[in-house]
């Protein structure tokens, strides 16, 4: 328990009301009990009577009168997050190696590590201090995972993969599957071996079921502070920058670039080797096939600028219905 | 072997022909084999006599001339598959925990469960009477599961989940990793903790590889007697109905609510805190971003009623035809 | 190191420049180094200078003057993968059965199998010569795989499936899952029991994260030689044949038949029951829901011949253009 001064000086906002009250936790605006703490920023400050938490973070400029004792901040959803981190700590398993589990030859374990029930390290992979390999997760040949690193149970790390520190990745994803590439030869389909491997750089976070293939040469790379969604295909050579978004079921086929802070929505795919500049906003469901110019919204299939889409589609709609009144379709 | 007179008496169905011949199994029309028992509903009809079936479940109104032995009944798909259940019952494996199962401290397990090679079930986990958990599944700490439950090979259950009685979890399925939830501050995203669980409901079926996250705060919900099919996201928060039918590599963001009876073609996105109403239809495809209201059926993207969708494809097809006779494109 | 003579020698090239030069292995243009060799066609000849590359091979016609040692051959694309082949060779896991492996009753096992870390055979299966099955893969009872196939680690097989000869299937594929099918009765899904099993050829290769269903009856089918990518959805009774090519993210319904030869790109989704005549070309994105002819090329949703959906597509374009600049939107 932690009480509403106590968090509001944390967050360095400021109490009106009851700041002697005691706080359980942290929990959304229509879950929160009344030991509890929540936030609403301008858009839900018209419910803020119908929560029953016991204090609620406001923004500085709310003057309305409300029942609720409030801590007043620049930045609501930002003092929420910090004080979630006062309340909530991921469990992590104590260090060790559970006996189930199977360590190859020529492995090197940093201080803390913690390797889960029937989870495999293969040989001559390293892994960083307190970095957690859950159970059944498979860790190839020669991988190097950083510290502070969590893989969750049955994820698969082909061999030669390489994995930052504080990286997260959720269960099922495999990292290292080889790119699909082949060469016709009179109707047969010939493998090109993939002698590439992966690079994910420190602070991603990669959700469950991810395919991320190696590269035909050189190096797949996701930059550092991507966060990738679930059931999402990186194919191989793609070349991701750093904090970029990607949302659930996209993917990218060879060879894309993306460059940093671009979010993608959910469900687009681009094209073999198509570059998406800086800060661009690919719309969800989007078909990409042509370069997207830094700062640019596209939507559409085919993606195009936002606005041409939104035309478009506006023009669409206004002849169907205009023919429904002047005759019958 | 089971004679067609006792398969007529226990679907209440009336033969035509020989009722003392003996059936070995059931199959399709087209694979059915001269001691299989098949079904034709009307659609199906025409091709009675091309099936080399031992006898036909067939439409109570079908009155044409035929060369096979029939058994009328009310409604053959249903009546095709009670026969069904008579033949075939899924192989269970024998309860009983293998050796090199991991089970961890505190676990609670009913009777009669049976424990795969390399699956681990760890601490604090209850499984309820007669539940299979297959080889290399991951049971995590406090999970839940009822009773007469399967979750097949290589399933991932992320911590405190709970899963219902009767529920069906295929290979490669993921429950409870983290919803995809970021405050972006200075350009750099920062996990928002998700703090919430999952709850499956009793009689749901969910395929392969289906990434179904865990809650911000409260729960993400799969409702009683939903199905699900294989590639399938459901984002953090989104709370599905009863008997919702979701088809392949559908996707919905987060907090969406899909109500009951609900039916999802494949390859749809729904867009966050979308709400779908009772028994509406979703066409493959499309991209859902408004709600959608009881009963009705959408399509397109942006998915519209059926009916507008419809008229804005066939205008188009329309203008596109006439410019080509009129103009040189 | 192989000399640039000896290596022309191999290819059927003819040599330009300097064939005593000892080259270590192959890259791409981009990233070859000083003692490496690479490729350019066509389309790249005009960066030949721009490579690091020891030598260059480049087409028969090619007459240009260079810098560069050249092995000029009749199909660089065929000869560099001919001379990748030269150097790389995948590496494969030493015959053996880890002791932490579980291998059922009854299981055969042929000669130099290797069974990796924690992987499961279940009862009554058979494992052909040479072949691979790596750490955590899970194979079901009574499956049948041919020799010298990769089961890549977490892979889930279930019970009954057979795999050919020659095989690669990567990590967190799920092949015979349940097809997803139920019968509606007041309201409630009752489960069509799925007593059919899924065949894969020979020569074929699947990306990671896939989902294969098995029949409902009869088998669904993945024909010699063809490859699929990451996280694709083949369902129940699906017919694929000889040396198709299917892109990533890619669905196809119950009962689809697809011929040889056939090409689809990413994220299509094809209905159930449709048939996709021999070496039609299917674009990504779209949505197929009507048969298409040998040798056809559609695209769109729903998808048309490409050439009619080219012309409405342009024709949209075209419309909502004239509006912008006649009247105000």
């Amino acid at each position: 328990m932690i009480s509403v001064s106590e968090i509001a000086g944390r967050l360095k906002g400021e109490v009106i009301g009851a700041g002697d009250k005691e706080i359980r936790g942290v929990n959304s605006l229509d879950l929160a009990g009344p030991d509890e703490l929540t936030f609403a920023d301008k858009n839900y400050l018209s419910r803020l009577d119908q929560t029953r938490a016991a204090c609620v973070i406001v923004p500085k400029e709310f003057a309305g009168p409300s029942s609720k004792t409030l801590i007043k901040v620049e930045n609501p959803k930002e003092a929420f997050l910090a004080a979630l981190y006062l309340f909530y700590r991921p469990e992590k398993p104590g260090p060790g190696i559970h006996p189930s589990a199977v360590i190859g030859e020529n492995v090197k374990l940093g201080q803390g590590v913690a390797v889960g029930p029937c989870a495999v390290i293969e040989e001559g992979a390293e892994i960083g201090d307190r970095t957690v390999i859950e159970a059944g997760a498979v860790v190839g040949k020669r991988v190097r995972i950083g510290s502070d690193t969590v893989i969750h149970a049955n994820v698969s790390l082909y061999h030669d993969v390489r994995i930052g520190s504080r990286v997260i990745l959720h269960s099922g994803t495999v990292i290292g599957s080889d790119g699909f590439g082949f060469v016709e030869k009179d109707g047969i389909q010939i493998k090109i071996p993939q002698t590439g491997i992966v690079i994910v750089e420190d602070d991603v976070e990669i959700g469950s079921n991810v395919s991320v293939d190696r590269a035909t040469f050189g190096a797949t790379v996701i930059g550092k502070g991507t966060k990738i969604d679930n059931i999402i295909q990186i194919a191989h050579n793609c070349r991701i920058g750093q904090n970029v978004i990607i949302a659930g079921q996209s993917g990218m086929a060879g060879g894309v670039v993306i460059e940093d802070n671009v979010i993608i929505a959910a469900q687009v795919g681009i094209k073999d080797h198509v570059r998406v500049g800086k800060r661009a906003i690919i719309a969800a469901k989007s078909a990409v096939k042509d370069d997207v110019p830094p700062g640019a919204t596209v939507i559409g299939i085919p993606a195009k600028d936002a606005r041409v889409t939104a035309k478009e589609w506006a023009t669409l709609a206004r002849l169907a219905k205009k023919r429904a009144v002047g005759k019958p379709a």
